[in-house]
């Protein structure tokens, strides 16, 4: 995989915004390998993402910024500029059920996912052989109604410790306080086990069952202070029939939180998402 | 297509109700070509559905429920016997979109559909031109909210006229009086255009496109009294993307609809829908 | 719907291309509100698709040309451009089965499909009611192996008489001759009821049940010289089972066979698909 | 989950085999709790799966072939009966490629498969971490020309001595010689990389790019002596663009690769399986 550098920019819409972007690219000697952009005609909000291969590029990434500031300015731009090689580093939060974690662990393990899981921290011990088992370290900070506060502040200090670019919810069965989720904003992402916004809350495949649904469904999200409001990066269904039980919504529902989480996380690293009110840009 | 009898039984589970009714059919020189069954574990419940040849059957369908009312008492079964060659008269309802009728007439008049479309009824004049094309008599009743209830009378009248079995609205965009419903239960079947319980109500498209989902969906169901919360007949969703405009949405949208109706529909003029509670067994 | 240009460009990879074009279009005050780019590294190709508002574009598009020509010959580019209020003009080939061709002119009646329906030609007479229906031409000029030769004469005698653009293959069940191919170079359409390469050739829901395959396919492509060897616009699949016979596959594989024909049809009026070698890119 | 006997019948279709079987359980105080057939009316043939408790079942699994006997020789049925109890004892084969490893061991781990995954063999060292850490002994037993005919020797030796019940073929990437297949009928389980018969043979993921095809798929099959040829158990296919390259169909099918693995490994631990001619019939 070449080094390339990614360009996100989030901007009110205009006239020549592409050229004065390519422009600035050409100049540098960028060789553009992506291009991909969107228009919200009804917001008149713009968006792309640039991708160009590094060699032969005359900027370093630590000049870009004043270079680029230039432009970003006339155009009122959101921008961020990611190089493929850099590894964000991620913590995977987890409660009891581990089937995310195996398949995050796995995935990660075998250079699936660009990034470096650096921490697994669970509220139960139950996830501490698979991290071993794959050398990631493993924390086990137990949340009580009592101790919530507490327990919360050796999460973030175990995160700042670890300079934690990007948190996990992969079936973590805590809600986050307000000060948690501001603290990693649009960089927590969790898996809520429903097609949102149907069965929000607790139990959504017991709320399946009882509604008598024909498919069930998984969503990834980013995390904010609503429950289950936050901007949605991915989703699938799954048919069932009336022979699934609840145990067989479990099972299939298992194999739908893996998909949806894991392709928000390969997203994330992959700098492919812009969020923008409550909704996201995925760029393929 | 051969000449059959089905039989659908819903029935407290116990012993010996697969023996009895195996038993009875045998001893009447039934040769069974279907049988399926179906156990609410939870709930205690044993619902089945046999499919057999006529031909060389002992009784005809008029002296099967005397002959059967043994076992059926026993068991304390609600059940019915329905023949293949029975061709249940169907009513189309519809507004100004004409995509689901459009789509249902054209395969009812290639023979996709057991039945008769007997009547279309529209509250607005969109749909004749199709329905003349295809053959079949449409009415157009108005609805305003001072002549609902009239108009209501006036479509009754002519289902009863008609002798109609089923009613299915095809995005009819009235909400039938609970006196319509308490008519012809479960035999209305309506198509909701999003994934139930998912964005009850008005314009689920918009609702959808403000949410910020990556899927959409339709549901066919049940119609009862309570607005988009009968029994779920088939639901189905489509991928979208930030691409996708609202226009786009419905776009999508009109497939999807069209393919959980057409389902709902076909299942159930082949008698393989049982109702229990606010759930549907769909026998395949 | 605003009024737009498409330019599609195909070339050799190069440092500048987009510079070149976005400068290009910024200075003839073009407003972009698509912009996609593909580039095949293992070849070395470049691929884009930009869209801009012809409101306030300084060229008309018989200026376009001449002023674009620099840069295309620069970097070699294969290119077009399309305006989107063009309605090119569409043949639809027909034999007996006609749910294609009920479909498409639905859709084309309810403005789904940028283009206009000019012509409707069957080998056999059964399309003509739906075509009078929809207020377009039919002509059936009938096929046998004798004549097969005058028949494709008179085919293409009314394809240049009706000035059309683009034919479509819905459910034609006759092999085209090289040189009738050859006049319309990636300009037919086709739907092959498998998923190719499964199933080539004839009857391919027969080869597929006694394969005994749990997914049926169909598949829609540009027509070349080989059979069913054409670029694939799209292919889509649906599950069966045991209990589906060869009757039910068909009826399923009807419901593909729409699909993906209509999507086909949708891209290429709408200028998304570009062709290389045996491969398409589509942008959406 | 209750203790289950489960009967499986595959039979010519005659009148009065339901009425024989359901009789016979229920003289034995047989609680039926599933019970599906299927008809192959056009081979006339007859299938059926039945599921009852065992508690209360006056026969036990040793008495009820004699006592069956009878009707199973009036009917010339081939059949079999299992209990849910019982744990097939299942080898699974690796190469390189552990993912389809990874994910059968960890659903096993967690009680999702019925039977004890007893050895891990591979011709490679690879597997055996991950054999390790869920406590499942591995054998590498190399694999080159020379040395086949003896590998196999020393791999069915080490079924024999471990009574293996099942072989999966894990992305087993060797040809079994027809000796070995004879050996385990039907209880050798392979996944094809590939939308079977679609790109048969080696290098699936390659054939579909260089044919441009718009989705990938994936096969699951009990192995024969013929290559890829023998009855399909499940396929899965999956959407992919001019975007992905070939990197991404590897990766894309290993989801999928698992997919129906996992499902057929289920299924025929479950009894769910009937074998006829290239064909299954999969009871759900």
């Amino acid at each position: 995989m070449p080094d390339t550098a990614t360009l996100l920019i989030n901007c009110p819409d205009a006239r020549g915004i592409v050229a004065a972007v390519s422009e600035f690219l050409y100049k540098n000697d960028a060789n553009i390998v992506h291009n991909d952009q969107h228009l919200d005609a009804e917001r008149g909000l713009f968006f792309t993402r640039i991708e160009w291969e590094l060699s032969g590029f005359k900027l370093s990434l630590e000049e870009f910024p004043p270079a680029f500031r230039g432009i970003a300015e006339r155009f009122e731009m959101q921008w961020r500029v990611e190089r493929s090689t850099s590894r964000p580093r991620i913590a995977i939060f987890v409660s009891k059920y581990d089937h995310c974690l195996a398949d995050l662990l796995y995935r990660w393990n075998c250079g699936e996912l660009r990034g470096d899981v650096a921490v697994v921290i669970g509220n139960h011990p139950d996830g501490e052989k698979l991290a071993r088992f794959y050398g990631v370290p493993f924390h086990c900070i137990p949340v009580a109604v009592a101790t919530k506060e507490a327990a919360e502040a050796s999460q973030l200090a175990l995160l700042v410790r670890e300079k934690i670019d990007l948190v996990v919810l992969a079936r973590y069965m805590q809600i986050l306080s307000p000060r948690f989720v501001a603290a990693y904003p649009q960089r927590i992402i969790n898996v809520h086990h429903s097609f949102l916004p149907a069965f929000i809350g607790a139990k959504p495949y017991h709320q399946a069952f009882e509604r008598g649904v024909k498919l069930i469904g998984a969503t990834s999200h980013y995390v904010t202070t609503e429950l289950d409001e936050g901007p949605i990066i991915e989703q699938t269904t799954e048919r069932i029939s009336h022979r699934d039980q609840l145990a067989d919504l479990l099972q299939k529902g298992r194999e739908l939180e893996k998909e949806v989480l894991t392709r928000a996380l390969r997203w994330h690293v992959e700098s492919r998402i812009l969020v923008y009110g409550k909704k996201t840009v995925i760029f393929d």
